[in-house]
C-alpha cells in the first residue's frame, strides 16, 4: 500500500467528518447510530423523502448528495441498493474521502451476472482513482478510540490494542463484542467483505504498521493474491503476534464461503504450512480465537511445558490431567520441599497434595488457596500454573470465613502479579451456567486468562507455547552471523 | 451378580429405612440432608456428644449404633473416620442392610500401607458376607423417584430414565445436576468410588437389567476385571444405548486416576476397540457427554449424513459448514422445488437460499422461520435439520412483530413434533453469555437438543449417526440365518 493510500485510510479511521449515505428506518438507522458517538461530525445523505424526517428527528443534518455536504468528508458509509452503489462510490471519490465502506451486498458473491458486472465496475473505478473502498458486502470499520463502529452494540473507549480483520461482518462485529466479555480491549476491527480495493495483504500490512496495535487476529476466507498475503504475514508476524482463523477449511465450508464473499476454495494444508513457517497462531473457532487472545494477552510468555495444577476434586484432577496430556503438556512430580509445604495444608483424607493437587475440602479460605498457588509457583518443576475454580464448590467454604468470590478474584490477581510464571483460571460449575458466565466475566475483567473448560485451557496453552517456542527459534535464526 | 445381591441392591435403592452413620456439623450434615426428602424414614447413628444436639435439632432420631436402630435398615450411608469404617461395615452386615455406601476415603487410592490394609480388610469382609458395599471413597447412591441423592443439590422427582455410574463422586453428582440444565431426566446415579465389592461390570449389568433405565452413561477410570466388563458391555449395549466417558486416557491422566480411585492405567486403544465392537458411544468430556445424551434423547434416530442448515449470517454459514464438514457430514444442494420455495422468502440481498441457508435479515417472524425449516425438512436431499438461533440477532426482529423468544421456542417444539427428521438448535450470541445460557436452558427444558456451538453440535450428531448405523449393522448381523 502506497503512502497516500495509507494516509487516506488513517484519515478515514480518524475522521473529522463522516457521511452516511442511504440509512433507513427499516434497519433502525443502524449506520448513523454506529457512528453517532464518534469524535467527529456525522451527517446523512438521503434523497428518499419518507426517510428524511426520521433522520432529522435523530438530530442529523441531511444532504441530497455527497457533493452538497459542506467541508471535507473523511469517511463515507454507503448503504444504498446495489444498482446505485457505483454512482455513490464515484461521488465519494470526487469528494476526496479517505475511504468509503460499502455495506451494500449482492455483488460477485451472488454468482449472478448483474452482481459480477457491478463488482467489476467498482473494482475498475477504485483502481483508476487509487481509492480506498472497504467491502463491498461488509460491516465497515471500527476504531474504539474515536468511536466509529461496525455496530452500535460495540464498546468504544481508550486503551484498545488489538487489531482484527475479517471477511465476515458478523465476525468483525462479534469479535469486538466478545472480546470485551473476555477482558480484552480491541482497537480496530475491519470488515473486509469482498475486499476488491484493499485486499487481505494490504489490511494485514496496515495493522502491522499501526504502532498502537499490539497483536492481530483475523477471520479469513481466502485471498486473491496469496503471494502478497504470505509476504505480508511473514513480515508482520515477525513483529507482532498474528492469530489466524480460516473459514472454508472443508469442501462444505469452502462452498459456503464462495457464496458468502466470493472467495474460492484453497487447500488448508497450504494455509497450515504458511501459518507454521511464519510463526502465526492457528485457531478454528471463535471460542478458540478468544482463548488464544486471553493466553497471549494475560499470561506471561513461556516456552516450558510443565503444568502445576490445582483441581477441586479427584474426578476433576483426572480430567484436567488428561486434557493437558492430550495437548502434549506434562504434569510432573513436585520437589520434596513442595510436598513438605503442601502435605499439611491439603488435609482432607482422600485429597492429594501431589500434582495435580486434588484439594477437595482443603481450600477453606483465600489465604489457604494462595498458599497452594505459591507452593506450585516456586516449585522448580513447574512452568505454568492453572487453578480450577469450581465456583459453587469453593464459595460455600469461603462463605464460612466471611469471604466471597470478589476476594477470590482479588487473590488471583495479586498472585498473577507476584508470580513469574504464567497463570490461568479454569472456571467450572454444573449448577448454574448463567452465574458461571458472570463469574468468568468478572475474572476476565481483571485481566486474568479464564477458560471455560480443561480442554479449552489446554489447547490455548499448547498453542501459545508453540507460538513462544517458534518465536524464540525464529529470533535465534535471525541472530546467526 | 446373583439374584440375592440384586434384590438387596433393589432394596437399598428403594429403602423404607435409611441410617446415616457419622454425619457432622462441619460438613453441614451433608448426608442427612441428601436423603431427608426421601420417601423413607431416615435416622442418624452418631456417638459424638458434640454432634448429637445438632442432629436432633434437624429433626432426626439418633442412635448410638446400627444395632440399636429399631426396624429393618435397608440402606446405610457411612461417613466415619477410616479406622472405624470396618467396624461400621460389620454392623451394617449384621443389621442385614441391602447395601452400605462408604463415603469415607483414604484407602488404596492413597498408596499408603494403612489405606491398603484397611481396603483389603473391607474387601474380605464384604466378600465373606456376600454384602453390597458401595465405594469406599464415594458419593453413594442417587435415585430420583424415591429421593435418595449423592448431594442435596440434585433434583428429585418422577420421570427419570437415564442411568449413570461413575468412579468419581464429582461426576456422579455433577451428571445429575448438569442433566437437568440440559432438559434430561436422570433416574439413578451411582458413585462407585474404589468399587471393591460391586465392580464396574456388576453396576453396568444392574443398570442394564433395570426396566426403567432407557439409556446408560458412565465415567470410568478403570476396572479390575476387564473381561467381565467387556461381556457386560456387549450384553447391555445390544439392548440400550451406553455412553462411555473414560478418565485416565493419557499418561498424565492415568497417574492422577491411580491416586484418585487406585485404578491402574490401561491402553486407550483397547477401550476404543471395545467401544467400537459393542456399539457404545465414546465421549471425552462432560460437555460431550451431555451433548451426546441430548442428541440421543431428543433427536429422532437417523443413519443419513446430509445436513439441512439454517445459519443467521454469511460468516456463520461458512463456520457451520466447516464444523459439519470436519465431522464427515455433508451439506448438499437442495432440490429445485425447495429453491422455488426458499428464494422468495430469503429476501435479503447478500443472503443465501441455498444450503446452508444464510437467512440474514429475512427471519423476520416466527412464521417465516417455520416456513424455512419446513422447506428444509421436506427436501429429499436432507436427513438432519439444524438451525442457528443467534438469539440477540433474531429477537430484535421478532420484537417488531410483537413476538418473543418464548414464541420461537414454541415454534421449534411444534416443528420438532411434526417433522420426521431429527432436529437440533445451536444457540449462539456474543453479547451476553449469561442470557445465552438461560435461553439454552429454556430450549432444553422443552425437550429440544440445543448445542452451545457448531462444532459441539457436529460432533454429537456425527457420534449419534455412528451409533445408529452400528446398531443397524449389528441388528442385521443378528438377523442373518
Amino acid at each position: 500500500m502506497d503512502a497516500t493510500r495509507k494516509a487516506n485510510l488513517d484519515r478515514a479511521f480518524n475522521p473529522r467528518l463522516i457521511a452516511v449515505v442511504g440509512d433507513k428506518k427499516i434497519s433502525d438507522y443502524m449506520w448513523l447510530k454506529s457512528v453517532r458517538d464518534a469524535q467527529a461530525k456525522v451527517v446523512s445523505v438521503q434523497i428518499d423523502e419518507n426517510e428524511i424526517p426520521g433522520i432529522l428527528e435523530l438530530g442529523f443534518e441531511n444532504y441530497p448528495s455527497l457533493a452538497d455536504v459542506p467541508g471535507q468528508v473523511d469517511y463515507v458509509i454507503v448503504a444504498v441498493p446495489r444498482p446505485v452503489a457505483p454512482r455513490i462510490v464515484a461521488d465519494a471519490i470526487s469528494a476526496g474521502a479517505g475511504a468509503a465502506a460499502l455495506f451494500t451486498s449482492g455483488f460477485a458473491e451472488t454468482g449472478e451476472d448483474i452482481g459480477i458486472q457491478l463488482q467489476d465496475q467498482l473494482t475498475q473505478m477504485t483502481r483508476d482513482a487509487d481509492f480506498n473502498l472497504v467491502g463491498p458486502n461488509c460491516m465497515a470499520l471500527y476504531h474504539s478510540r474515536v468511536g466509529i463502529r461496525n455496530s452500535a452494540d460495540q464498546w468504544i473507549g481508550e486503551g484498545g490494542d488489538i487489531g482484527f480483520m475479517s471477511n465476515s461482518g458478523t465476525h468483525a462485529t462479534g469479535f469486538v463484542i466478545r472480546a470485551r466479555t473476555c477482558g480484552l480491549y480491541p482497537l480496530k476491527s475491519i470488515s473486509m467483505g469482498n475486499s476488491i480495493s484493499i485486499d487481505q495483504g494490504d489490511w494485514l500490512e496496515y495493522l502491522g504498521d499501526d504502532p498502537d496495535v499490539a497483536s492481530i487476529g483475523m477471520y479469513i476466507e481466502g485471498t486473491r493474491d496469496g503471494r502478497k498475503f504470505f509476504e505480508a504475514l511473514r513480515d508482520v508476524a515477525a513483529r507482532k503476534p498474528v492469530i489466524i482463523w480460516k473459514g472454508g477449511q472443508t469442501r462444505e465450508g469452502a462452498r459456503a464461503a464462495a457464496s458468502h464473499t466470493g472467495h474460492l476454495a484453497s487447500d488448508m494444508a497450504l494455509w497450515d504450512a504458511m501459518i507454521r513457517q511464519t510463526g502465526a497462531i492457528r485457531v478454528d473457532t471463535q471460542d478458540e480465537l478468544m482463548d488464544a487472545f486471553k493466553a497471549l494477552t494475560f499470561m506471561k510468555p513461556f516456552t516450558g511445558n510443565r503444568m502445576g495444577i490445582i483441581a477441586q476434586t479427584g474426578g476433576q484432577s483426572v480430567l484436567v490431567s488428561d486434557a493437558f496430556g492430550r495437548e502434549g503438556l506434562t504434569v510432573p512430580d513436585l520437589t520434596t520441599e513442595s510436598y513438605d509445604i503442601l502435605r499439611p495444608i491439603v488435609t482432607v483424607v482422600g485429597g492429594s497434595y501431589k500434582n495435580p493437587l486434588d484439594v477437595s475440602g482443603s481450600l477453606t479460605s483465600i489465604e489457604r488457596g494462595r498458599e497452594m498457588l505459591d507452593a506450585l509457583a516456586v516449585d522448580p518443576n513447574t512452568d505454568i500454573i492453572v487453578i480450577e475454580a469450581s465456583i459453587g464448590f469453593i464459595s460455600r467454604r469461603l462463605e464460612r470465613q466471611g469471604q466471597g468470590t470478589d476476594d477470590l478474584i482479588d487473590m488471583f490477581k495479586s498472585f498473577q502479579e507476584s508470580s513469574d510464571k504464567p497463570f490461568g483460571v479454569i472456571a467450572t460449575w454444573n449448577q448454574d451456567e448463567a452465574a458461571l458466565a458472570e463469574f468468568r466475566r468478572q475474572v476476565a475483567d481483571r485481566g486474568i486468562a479464564v477458560f471455560p473448560s480443561f480442554q479449552d485451557a489446554a489447547r490455548a496453552i499448547r498453542r501459545l507455547r508453540e507460538f513462544h517456542v517458534t518465536r524464540a527459534e525464529l529470533a535465534a535464526v535471525g541472530e546467526r552471523p
